[in-house]
Formats: structure tokens, C-alpha cells, sequence
């Protein structure tokens, strides 16, 4: 099996946990057999290998998530990076080209596309092989996921099928309707239309090639930022006459909100957390190590990160996104492909970061024009370089940097660095990378 | 005016805004003309300043408010401190004493006790005034203070006068009784016992005599740790016949939980805080940097340091004591005479700090038997003495201290140090203090 798993969006519905560098399905919120708590990209990453060990799955996602990605899912898994935002069609269009391209495929191979967040059990895996193997038959160009609705949502948009069948010819699509219209959609047999579809690659180059100027992957990469912003649904989807629905029934929930994430929770509280028994229906992840203690409430919803406190009744909580955006846009943690930092302090002209190094990697040399640099090492053994110097360091080693100093950190164990940063204009833009010379 | 003010309290009650070294009259809570904030005890003092700018103010507290008050009030107030904790009497004698053998009043001079931290208006300063007067008249030996109830309270302790006038001889005392007991105390014309109470000092001097063997207050000082825990109104208060009680009908509260307290505050929330609408009767302090967004919550106290978060129901708030206990008792945060300090990281082997020191401050001169320290000076000028030797430091610099190693650092302009701590037996208790020779 083909697999294109899109991840994609900025998850500000899920602030505090979701900011404009991790987004809502790297959060980790799944307990795991063994006691860890995995993200839903891991989650639905390894329920695929679960099912098919041999599936080829390629994540389509933009630059700002692939630290992320080598973070959780390791340096082996298959990205296809996309230069910029474009929305679905050309994020689709450049995953299918690079598995035509790079990786070889024939154009009579078929790929399923899956949003990489939905929250499902193995059924909804073995429906994707079966979504791809009616694709195979070619009786269709497109053959989509129809999800049985179990509530007139209004948040979807809406398949209507022309017979009951489990497939079934597409007879229209309709946009996110109101409650009592998706009544009466869902009375003529309608299926939400979750984002899930597969087909043969030739079919989607035939169609990039129509709506795009561009000879291969190459050129389509090169190209991405002129791209028209354009979803895949209005590109293709809703054109397209020989398309075909297949109806699924098994568990399917968008955790697109804290009231849904908090229905998949196992427990009512996640991290550092006092409990008290005069608390009904409240839900808890505490990211950061201080103490949370609640008392009293009812249907409420706490999560707390570095980004800050969200205390919010659940209901509440679905219309989080217009306050969030108006909050600055300060990050303050994110993971690395190498590890992961965290600002601890922000003065006007300091700021002190903890940065942990995974054993083995490094970060990029590079050098800051505007701040100077100071690297505590509180535990482990690396070795930095210091505009082109080699030198060992362990806990308790200082090193101090000079603005325009090129340097890195490479991780032998474990590395924990409390990085102070000195200078009038600290910013995340202030970096040039080099080549290192090994 | 003598004016005895007992600090006390460890304030678990408002957790996480007090703690083990900040009582609740050091948070900063009420709103002032210029639109900063005050304390309980900054608010009192500067209270009775205003009424009497003469008065001779002594606050009778716990060696470890004495850094807290000179940071709230500045070096030059006049503290009696106690070497450790023996409950009321023992305070109060031993401030009795310092007034008399140390600041050489006459026996015939009156003193008015009062606790730090009652929630009052200018008419209760007035009331102070005249029950010092009162005292100086010679009708009684103690002439308290008796607070108007305004509801049959189980909290406090009940006066009972002889007669409803304004001054009354006291009939008896009774316990904090059940609400419907305090019901018929107040039908009797019972009134609150604040605590609050005049006296001459000879009458307290020998009563104090009469109980503890002891010279004069250097002797009282040296063995106050032999004596015994005792309240002065078991101690004095309920024996005495000649006793007298005047009523105070003003504005008068006590701020001991989260639900006193948030009806003493002028605004909804303190600090970071993004307002939503859809919230009512919410109270938030937040003394994170990071913001707090609450949606939708009724009746909710919010509340945010570096030692945890609370999020309660405005009513069981009242029962947060148990929870608190069990919190293991890393302080976070602390106000020291010289400036402050903060925990930013605490891992295994090391925890890291922010230092700000107070212009012309210093810390002691010490050193730590188990850890070395780094000093990363974030913002301004000052000078280390590092064994014995003398080096002026600024923004930027690093110090490097091993375990053993003496030192100090004194700031010329206010001074923001990061402080990286390294070592396996991290502590508080790890700590010798030595002359620094100028």
C-alpha cells in the first residue's frame, strides 16, 4: 500500500499544547501499553505498520514540521516537504510526483490519502487497503472514503451516494451544511466526506499536468511557492464523473477540538497533576513540572505548556481559536529533529533557553549577527565546535560565544545545555547555517 | 502610637501565591493609586503612616519573613524578630521588652497589638488610636478590641461585654462555636475577637515576669527557643478580671482564604490574563509570565506561581490545606532583603535560578559544601568577591564557583544573574555563611 498521510495545520483550537510550530497531531496524549503517552501521527504511524509492515507511507507536510516528524517517528520515515503552504492539490500533486519520480512507481500503482490525524482503531486501516485495491480496478478515477455520519454535524461536508450500496457511484458533494439540513442530508444516505481517497498516480499527474507548468518532481518543488492555493476537493474531486464512494462504519473522530481530544483520553489527567474527588468530567494535561491542583469544578478542561494556561468550560472550548490568535506569537518550545528546547526566562535583552540533544545528533552550525551566546552544560558528554575548534565538553563546562562566532553542539549521551542569549534583538530569524567540515 | 504588628502564618491557605517563606500579607494583591500593587502588610503599614506618620511601628515576626519584610518595607523598619516560632505570648513579651530595654520607654507607655493582616479602612487606625488611649487611662489592665459581627461566624473566638456601650467591662470569652451557637452569642451582643488589644507595658512586662524566668529582652531573646508555645489569650487575656472591650463597627476582614480574598479585589485578574466574556465571578493572579485564558467558568479562582496552579471553585477553595500538605516543599520562588530569586529548570543533578539583586544589595558572603555554581550576569553592574577576591562583572560575564569556594556578588545597578547549580545534593540546608572582610 501507498500511503499519503497529510499533516497539516497550526492547531491553535488546541492552545496551549498546539502553537505555530507543533501542531495538534504531535501533541503526546495516547497512553500506550507500556506507559508512555504517543501523539497521533505515532499513533496512526505505527497502526499502519501494524496492519501492513510492508506499507511504503509517505508524510506530505510543510518545512515547519519536519524536526517534528524525525522527532517521533525517527530519521527513516519518508517526508514529502513541501517549500511552502498550498493547500491540498498541490501538496498531493508533488507527494504523487515524488512517488512517480523518486521513487519509481508506474502510473498504474495507486496511493491512498489520509489526513494524519483522525482518531481510529485498525478497522479504518483495512478499509484504506480495500479504498486502494477498488482503485486498482480502475472501475473509477477517485474512489473516496465515505464515513457513516452518527450526528448531523456541521462540520464536515457531506458525500451523497446514488445507491445504499458499500460502493457506490458519487452523486453530489455538499459543503458543511446546518444542523437541520444535515438531517435531511444524512436521511437521503449522505457519508461525511472525511478527506480520505485513493488512486491511480497516472490519473493525478494527468490532472497536475492540466491545472500546472511543470515537467517532473523537480521542477514541481522548485516551482511550489508560484502555486495557486487550491484544495483538492474543488480541484479535482468535485469535477471528476468517474468517482466512486465506499462506505465505512467503524470508529472515525476528527480530535479537532479540546472537547473531542478529551473523549480519546484514557485518563482525566495527563502530568503533574493533585487530584480531588469534588471534580466531575474535568480533564487535565499539565506539560509543565509545577503542580496543578483544581477543586470544585464541573465539565471543565485544563491543559498548561510553556505557551501558557487554558482553563476553559468544555463547550467552551471549541470557539478557543479567535483569543489564541490574538496572543504573540513568542514560541516557547519545540521539537527538534535533534531534540528539543525550551524557553525558561525572557528578559528585554536576555533570554535563557534548556536545550536537550538526543544521543548522536547535533545542531546545524550556524552563527546569530546580533547575540552573543552562553552554554551551560548540565549534563551529558558532546563536543562542541567553535568557529571551526573541536572541543570536549561534559556537566559543568562553560562555553561563550561571540555574536558571529560560528558554532554547534554534538550529543554523545544525552546533552542538557542551559543556553543563555545576550542582545538587544533576539530572534529565531537571527541564524545563518554553514557547512561544517568534518 | 506603639504599635506591635504580629506577621505570622505560613499561609498554606493561599497556595500557590503563599508558601513555606512568603506568608499571605506578602502577596501582592491590592491595587494602589499609581496602579501598582501592595501587599497586606505594605498596605497596613502605609495605612497607619498615613493616620499617624509618628507612630512607632514594630512587627514581632519569624526570623523567616525578616528578608520579605525589608523587601516590602524597606530597611529602615523596626523588626523584633523571633528566633523561632512559640505562638503569641512569647511574641508579644518579647516585643513588649525591645520596646521597653531597647528602645528605652517607660513602663506607663502604652502599646496596641494588632495582626498584620486584617482587611480594613482608615476608621480602624483611628480605632487603634483610642484604644491606646483607652489603655493609658489606667480603667483596665487590657482594653480589647471587639468587632461587630456581621454574620454568626465559626472562625472566630467571641467576646462577651457586660454592656452594650461603646467601652464595657468583659463578661467572658468563648470559643469559635457552631454557626447557630454564634447565633445566640450575637443575639447577647457577643463580638468578634480580632486580636487586637491595648496595654502599658509594665502590666505586660510582669505578667511575662510571672511566667518565664528572664532578665531583660537580650536574656528573653537568647532562650526564646526553651519556651513554651502559648497564645497570650490563654496566657493573659481570658485570666485578667480588670479588662475591658471597645466595639469597632468599621469596615474590618479577615483575608485567609481565596474566597476573602478575591472580594477584596478591585479587578477580575492580576497579571497575564486574556479576558473572555463568557466568564462570570472569575478571580485570576497570575504571577507567571506566561498568560492564562479561561472561557466559560463560573465562580472560579484562578490562581499561578512558580510553585503551581490552582484552579477551584470559589467555595471549595476554602478546603485546599489538606491538598497543600502533600506537596512536596521545594520553594520556587522567593523575596529575599536583598532582591529575589526564581527556579527556572530543576533536573536530577542540577537546578538553574534567576538572581535579581536589588540596587547597593548584596547576598552573605557563603559557600556550598555539594555543588558548584555558574554565575551568567543577564543585566547590569555590580562586583563578585570570589575567595577573597574582588572582580566587577556586567551583562554578559560568567563566574564559575566549585564547591567550597566563598562568595558573594553586590550590585551596583540592579543585577539579573542566571544561576546554574550543579551537583548531586542540591539544597537549601547547603549553605555557609562567613565575615566578608571590606
Amino acid at each position: 500500500m501507498n500511503l499519503i498521510l497529510l499533516s497539516g495545520g497550526s492547531g491553535k483550537r488546541l492552545w496551549p499544547l498546539s502553537n505555530d510550530v507543533r501542531s495538534k497531531q504531535f501533541i503526546k496524549i495516547f497512553r500506550t501499553e507500556n506507559g508512555e503517552y504517543e501523539s497521533m501521527v505515532q499513533r496512526v504511524y505505527w497502526q499502519i505498520k501494524e496492519i501492513d509492515p510492508q506499507a511504503n507511507i509517505m508524510i506530505a507536510t510543510s518545512k515547519t514540521q519536519v524536526s517534528a516528524i524525525h522527532n517521533q517517528l525517527g530519521d527513516d520515515v519518508t517526508i514529502s516537504v513541501e517549500p511552502c503552504r498550498r493547500d491540498t492539490f498541490p501538496a498531493i500533486a508533488l507527494a504523487t510526483a515524488y512517488l512517480h519520480d523518486v521513487q519509481g512507481m508506474s502510473e498504474d500503482e495507486t496511493a491512498v490519502v489520509c489526513p494524519v490525524d483522525p482518531y481510529v482503531e485498525q478497522d479504518y486501516f483495512e478499509a484504506l487497503k480495500n479504498l486502494g485495491e477498488q482503485a486498482a480496478k480502475g472501475e473509477a478515477n477517485l474512489v473516496l472514503m465515505g464515513i457513516e455520519p452518527t450526528y448531523p454535524s456541521e462540520k464536515y461536508g457531506y458525500i451523497i451516494p446514488r445507491s445504499n450500496g458499500n460502493i457506490s457511484e458519487v452523486d453530489t458533494f455538499r459543503e458543511k451544511p446546518d444542523s437541520e439540513t444535515a438531517k435531511t442530508y444524512i436521511a437521503q444516505g449522505a457519508l461525511w466526506n472525511g478527506g480520505v481517497f485513493a488512486y491511480k498516480l497516472g490519473y493525478v499527474l494527468e490532472k497536475a499536468h492540466e491545472l500546472i507548468d511543470f515537467i517532473d518532481y523537480a521542477d514541481l518543488y522548485q516551482k511550489y511557492d508560484t502555486l495557486e492555493k487550491i484544495s483538492f476537493d474543488y480541484a479535482v474531486a468535485e469535477r471528476e464523473s468517474k468517482i466512486q464512494v465506499m462506505r465505512f462504519g467503524g470508529l472515525w473522530k476528527d480530535l479537532g477540538t479540546w472537547n473531542t481530544l478529551t473523549e480519546a483520553m484514557v485518563e482525566d489527567s495527563i502530568g503533574n497533576v493533585i487530584p480531588n474527588d469534588t471534580c466531575e468530567d474535568v480533564h487535565i494535561v499539565n506539560e509543565l513540572d509545577m503542580p496543578i491542583l483544581c477543586m470544585g469544578l464541573r465539565n471543565v478542561i485544563i491543559s498548561a505548556s510553556p505557551e501558557g494556561i487554558l482553563v476553559a468550560d468544555k463547550e467552551q472550548s471549541s470557539y478557543i481559536k479567535p483569543y489564541v490568535d490574538k496572543l504573540n506569537n513568542q514560541i516557547m518550545f519545540a521539537e527538534k529533529s535533534w531534540g528539543s528546547f525550551q524557553v525558561l526566562d525572557v528578559t528585554v535583552d536576555s533570554m535563557t533557553i534548556k536545550v536537550t540533544l538526543n544521543p548522536g545528533h547535533k545542531m546545524n552550525y550556524h552563527s546569530h549577527k546580533y547575540r552573543d551566546e552562553i552554554w551551560n552544560v548540565i549534563a551529558g558528554r558532546g563536543t562542541v565546535i567553535i568557529d571551526g575548534m573541536r572541543q570536549s565538553v561534559k556537566s559543568g563546562d562553560v562555553v561563550t560565544m561571540k555574536a558571529g562566532c560560528r558554532h554547534t553542539i554534538i550529543a554523545e549521551t544525552e546533552l542538557k545545555v542551559i543556553e543563555v542569549q545576550l542582545g538587544s534583538d533576539i530572534s529565531i530569524h537571527d541564524k545563518q547555517k554553514f557547512q561544517l567540515e568534518e
